[in-house]
């Protein structure tokens, strides 16, 4: 059978390298060329030296996407909703597009300026993005031709909150979420230059991550109304991979931690990748692989939520592929079926 | 003019060490001796390699109370209450003592066995030892004889909402709070077992450690009455130095950014320690040092502070010398005047 | 057709983690049991967090050998040589055996009690055991029923100057390798204490570590006669896994940099896991593969060879499952056939 | 008393930051200014947020050279060399010098060329500043007024050797060397991107490194002729501070250990700040203060030397202060009577 042609755009980024590792693994998938400005002509191993002899494939300047059926767009934010129209007119809509940036994903097109500081350039294609945080929307991402995946902070705490706004919980949750230094990007700069961030913790951007209202969008289409409001502090933390997510959240009337977990067993109980941990998760136990793992707990009125990812994977490139999976009707599992390494 | 002769029970550990070489350098103490039952009649290098050739200090297995101006316990949590009614007997009540441990914090006899799971030994001897969280409760330190030195997410959390619960806010506050592995001791253990601490996040005591209750305590007493609850998610850090406490609460009615900022000013506006910042803080910018930084935020109804100190130091040994200076009626900064290395 | 029995003896540690989860992925293997004497009955996920959800394997506390193709034993170091007889006495000489501890590495008998400090219980046994450093010794393992899996420091530093002796080389190297806490395992100690091994170096065993003798010995036989004398610092690094060899020679006379680049081509120019790089090779390019990537540099009269290898994997778990494949005449890369994460 | 008035050129720097630490807790010494090209007219606290409170200094642009007693350049390598004849011209060769870049440090002209690949701009001031290796050239700094602060490599590899080249070793050390990354100063760049630094290890300019012919020139002094040969590889490490220097040489005829130890406790048995140590060395037990911890040991005709510096204090700072003391006729340890914290 023929393999699926697939491309990608900003190929030697972090993300760029995991969705090549991943996909090189994928046995329906087939990778025609990945882009990039740095290296155009190179091999892959130059960014990735990880994948030295595991593929010939050299970066290239530019795409063809006639060639194509699914590309991953995994280059800067703000480059995909000036880009998108192009593609969508010289693919005739056929080809399938999973864009990695953040720029399909806010379906209220007064929110993207709000909290991306810019005019969007395609409002109008918005809506025909399915947001793909494929456990909380796998039935629209099944439906969907264009899908525009999740943040990495937004993946951890939308996983850690979707079964208690499905569940009927309502007011703020207090989180409080630490990333590797891999989600600034393979470019150098002051947030991830070593001597500084090595051993330090920094928060930024306080209540103010672009992030937050995916999570809150998602959160209440799971709960038919406005549900959650989140309440994020970002931290940067001195590791590469991982996103390690602490939520607070008043117990509602009525609940008890048995009502809680129930909640989370019926959302993944049968989830391949969600996994639901009895004592708080680790980032080592997820890193490098496509899971995520959450611990719930309940005390004197309180619920815990704590979700642990690999930025990366889940929080990036495994999703992608995970939707590229659902889109295709394939085993959601295909290519992403491996644990990370431990310790 | 005689030095203040001081004496240090538990020597050996990080705390110990990070006392001994603050106390060297400080111009009104002499070290008479410090106790360690893994390297009696050892140089104090031998368990701080740092100190080599700083000190010719060995240390012992005991410490003759009589000699002593001041005792400083830095042994295990549970210990100190066993043996200070005998120390207090043996020195006439004459003897200052810093008890580092969580023995004599909570003054309220009913706590101690509810979140340290035993009995406590002395359970008359609570009320009379002073809560050490200098900026919180000077007046009471200058006054006491025998001080409890708060533990280290206690000092963060602490001086975090000591102005809100001052300022009169209620209801719960959500911290997140991230501590480095030396919080854990000198013994290695399964915690701090570098494969897996290394790159790694994990929670633990969710909403359960035993610094809450302290923490509480003097919240009630800067308030005037029951205050701020503390819901406490503590997480072990992949750094070795340091606390970094993430804190979340709904803004009070009425109340602005400038109404938080005045309440922070008021209260640390003169401090010699605790330096009000414009920008989340960073651990790298106080470990080694007494400092705490503290940055406050207002946003949409919530505010956030953030609060960052060396669990060492602000958080064990420096406070405790602190507590000394301000007992002795000295300078609050002798032997604390200085700076952590950068970066 | 039917899958070659595995079983593991040590199945907790790390490298029996990795093991594990390697096998898991083996298109021609099945793992029948694996053994902890701290987790029996317990599911495998307990001591391999990443491996939840993708084996129902739980540890027991003995294997039925008889039940078995081939054994793992990845248990301590000195356990092997004792319990390997019994096992060959009950499966009949039949039984495959893989030991990854040091006990069957040394064929001269009396260098075992030089080096590892003890007396060797089966010394008539050490010559039945195949040395296991695949690309050096491959003929010799295909032929062979039992394999002494070499040391991590040794495949590296093996790897690095294999080339060097079959060319003819002779003299000392010095060679300064640095390791990843996870080779000194799941158990914690003062050496893998994380306040003390992070941020931090620490040589030890200078000039006298174990693995020095079986790198001689492999070399010996490279050269077809006394050849390279190792002069081996190890240092423990601050970080979890990886192998970072670092090797010095005098460049020998009439050679150049040519001469020494085609005795790297001819030994692993077709080689699927040594890779020949043209700059220092890193940790996070081989880290989660079962990689050695080998630069080779020649100035003034030196030659200099640096070799990086994850060492849970090339060093230890992964050259098992290597050494495996080459034994039962399978393509050498079956169930190695990936990279790891970068970064 | 008047305090020596200083100035520090590059205060925005690493270097320059725990310069201006270190001398504001020096008795002797006024900080009159500090350049900064980044910080113009901002507070000392805004590059190095340690000093917060701790200063009111505010960098400045320009130094008025008339104003001064002495003056550090931190800068960049290559720009001493351009500025220092106006300086020299400007203060009438009375102001004291300490220049911590390359540019002073080799005295044959044809030298720096070859290693720095440039040309030298001031070649017939390279003899008038002495080399500042304090222990091993400390009559010569006492009679300067201007010194070229040594590198931070060459610190510790000069440190290590220099007893054996006084005792008359000679032949080649093989030396493997690991640095922290804020070797790589404040700038971010490839080199010192988190993602990639962290748990990694890679080595530069194998046998090439600039600070090889500064170590060889200050051994052949102490010889008295051609005496050692450097043969350094030099290794990235995933740490902030710290230079672990493992040096390998061969054990001169008729030498023992005890003629080894002889050597060094003859250089450095009244040392202030190296530390002759009776195991491999830390960095933990030399970071933050200027210590060197130096340990030897002989086996097989092999001697093995390793040191341990933190590469901002005695390989830059603290070593330029200590400078400046000796050539002040001052107590050595003014200013650096510190140990760093532990762990």
């Amino acid at each position: 059978m023929r393999k699926l042609r697939v491309g990608i755009e900003g190929g030697a980024g972090f993300a760029g390298g995991e969705l090549i590792r991943i996909l090189l693994g994928h046995p329906k998938v087939e990778i025609v060329s990945a882009t990039s400005s740095t290296f155009p002509g190179q091999p892959v191993f130059m960014a990735h030296p990880n994948l030295r002899g595991r593929t010939a494939l050299k970066f290239s300047l530019k795409l063809d996407y006639e060639r194509l059926d699914a590309l991953f767009m995994a280059g800067g934010h703000g480059d995909a909703m000036g880009e998108v129209p192009a593609i969508i007119h010289q693919s005739a809509k056929k080809l399938r597009i999973i864009d990695l940036s953040g720029d399909f994903r806010l379906k209220d097109p007064e929110l993207y300026p709000l909290w991306y500081g810019r005019k969007h350039h395609s409002p109008a294609l918005l809506k025909s993005f399915s947001y793909g945080l494929t456990e909380l929307n796998r039935p629209s991402i099944a439906k969907s031709r264009w899908i525009a995946n999740p943040g990495c902070f937004a993946t951890a705490a939308a996983i850690a909150l979707g079964p208690l706004a499905r569940g009927g919980a309502s007011g703020t949750v207090a989180v409080t979420a630490v990333t590797g230094s891999s989600g600034s990007g393979a470019s150098p700069s002051l947030i991830t230059h070593h001597p500084t961030r090595h051993a330090n913790m920094k928060a930024y951007k306080p209540f103010r991550h672009q992030h937050v209202p995916e999570v809150e969008m998602i959160l209440e289409q799971l709960a038919g109304r406005k549900a959650l409001k989140l309440s994020l502090v970002p931290v940067s933390g001195p590791f590469a991979r991982g996103i390690y997510a602490v939520c607070q959240a008043e117990l509602p009337k009525g609940w008890t931690l048995e009502t809680v977990k129930g909640h989370y067993q019926d959302m993944y109980g049968g989830s391949a990748f969600v996994r639901l941990v009895d004592e708080p998760p680790t980032l080592s136990a997820v890193n490098g692989s496509n899971h995520c793992d959450v611990f719930v707990t309940v005390q004197d009125g309180r619920i815990g939520v704590i979700a642990a990812i690999d930025n990366l994977i889940k929080g990036a490139s495994g999703q992608a592929v995970q939707n590229l999976n659902v889109m295709m009707g394939w085993d959601e599992k295909l290519g992403l079926d491996f644990a990370g390494h431990y310790p």
